[in-house]
């Protein structure tokens, strides 16, 4: 937390050897204090003065350079996709990132939409990262993987619900969500159940596991129906339309957000919840607390991150290994007054 | 768009000149065509066999050697703080990442929570980024600004509500926000105004300009009255308990998302809505819409971004001017049954 010295922007940029210069030492030495390499012993008085001399010319070490030197970057590279990230993911991400700056490891993110499986896989390859962290929102495909190991980056790691051939698995598996909003509902003594399929594009990916645990669930007990709905006021109020005609006592509508949608479709139509629908989110946001009946959701949570930095650090030292698979999601129903 | 081969993840990592070699050209002209350098002619045959010769290879060129060579980087850097982001922040954040590509740029997002601001500066620093654009959630001192132009970015960018010395400023005037709230709560009769000021941290960098265009808005002819609110449940109700003691006829809730959270209360309370107290949001999310009486909120617009990418780019062309200061938000009320 030292602080920088008030400097003009102006004036060559300074190097590694003005930095040596000034402290009286070699590069190396400023290259190994300021990479905070630990395996090379240098005294703390020397260490201090590097630090000083390098604040005192606003020098600060070049990572590509760097890793041009040591012939692998300590970058992870994150790309992001489709959807601006929830909370969930979000706290996800900035505990990882955490864990992997204590491991002496740069995480930067990079925005793929747009980008075709191939050209992104380029794209990050172009980095040169250690490691490439993919979520199951970024499309990937083993070709990718086999670039991205070709220019050498030690670990390919995909983050979602479904694995990737030749790629680390972090898997966040859906089916846990349907599974265990279709159990709260029969034990609820529901048996006609729908299951909301979102029509945004990217959400299948998330949509198509919950649906296949929501009928695991059920497994010949209750029927289950699927429900394609758009996240639009206008989809919503055309399926409360014919709400009556399908039959359901109960609904799981994807996520917090799209019961909220449909629950105000279902209730402006006159049909009750939790009376003649059970209604159940997932997300276990704010904002079902806030909802009239308050929503029943899946709460989801994740392994503690700190392990997980650890993991990628393990996968990036030791780059021949068979891919690995961790699972990371586990999942419980929250009951309020919708269910 | 061209596909990759399936590769082996085996086998040394492909160079440059493997592909020169491979192609019956020299490495320069490999350079050339990969990194679509426009100003050397290079007929379309030989293009196509580079091309080809580097797919056959699974070869793609190294951002940070390149920029080494040429002295200076292509990356923009993006860092990210406190919050997850919201569409507005998140489409914004694409579109400019779609033309910053068009124009050869990388852009990359690093996540900077938990760095104190000469800290983050260095971090960023080490990635000799080509330009920083640093949001306003995200801490950036002069300092900070000196030294990354001293590591060789060529622009520093600010984005958000207000300006940081020697750094560009993409302003996005929070004031707006809270004048044209107010000024519509005005239209509808209302004088007594309440302007919630989110507790949460980081947040005061948008709630406090708000609330400065609110009391600009009202300029004597209306009580501007700030309410302190947690994002929680047990805050938003103590609030609703003491409403009929502030004499209030109106709020203006920060965003829709604490407007849902009031707006909640009051009615638990028995306060109606807009009867006795109108409430205004911003954001213009869809949840607003679901609110029964549906909510009334600020939409705020960005400027296009494809115009955004030229400014970074001439930004980073042109390093040596003055700091140039660019209003992108514009707001507007969006009347609906909650005012």
């Amino acid at each position: 937390m030292s602080q920088l010295p008030e400097q003009p922007a102006e004036g060559p940029v300074p190097t590694s050897a003005d930095v040596a210069r000034l402290a009286g030492v070699s590069r190396a030495t400023v290259s190994y204090v300021l990479n905070n390499n630990a395996a090379v012993r240098i005294s703390d008085p020397t260490r201090r003065r590097v630090r000083e001399a390098a604040a005192e010319l606003g020098y600060v070490p070049h990572a590509a350079a760097r890793s041009l030197r040591a012939g692998h970057s300590r970058m992870v590279l994150l790309p992001t996709g489709n959807f601006p990230s929830g909370q969930l993911h979000h706290r996800f991400l900035h505990e990882l990132e955490s864990g992997l700056r204590r491991l002496d490891y740069t995480v930067v993110q990079y925005g793929s939409l747009g980008l075709d499986a191939d050209d992104a896989a380029r794209a990050w390859a172009e980095l040169r990262p250690a490691a490439v962290i993919v979520p199951g929102s970024v499309p990937l495909a083993p070709r990718g993987t086999a670039v991205l190991r070709r220019s050498g980056a030690k670990a390919v790691i995909t983050l979602g619900p479904r694995p990737v051939a030749g790629a680390h698995a972090l898997i966040m598996d859906q089916r846990k969500v349907g599974d265990c909003a279709v159990r709260h509902l029969l034990e609820r003594g529901r048996r006609r159940i729908g299951v909301v399929m979102p029509e945004e594009p990217g959400l299948a990916l998330f949509a198509e596991p919950r649906l296949a645990g929501a009928r695991q669930a059920a497994a010949g007990t209750a029927r289950i129906e699927p429900l394609p709905l758009r996240h639009d006021e206008e989809s919503a109020t055309a399926l409360a339309a014919r709400w009556r005609l399908l039959g359901l006592d109960a609904v799981f509508a994807y996520d917090d957000v799209y019961a909220m949608l449909l629950m105000r479709a279902l209730q402006d139509t006159g049909i009750t919840v939790p009376g003649e629908t059970a209604v159940v989110g997932a997300d276990d946001l704010m904002l079902g607390r806030l909802l009239r009946p308050r929503l029943s959701s899946v709460r989801m949570e994740l392994d503690t991150v700190q392990s997980l930095a650890d993991l990628v650090d393990r996968l990036v030292r030791h780059p021949g290994r068979e891919p690995e698979r961790h699972d990371l999601l586990s999942a419980r129903a929250v009951h309020r007054e919708s269910s």
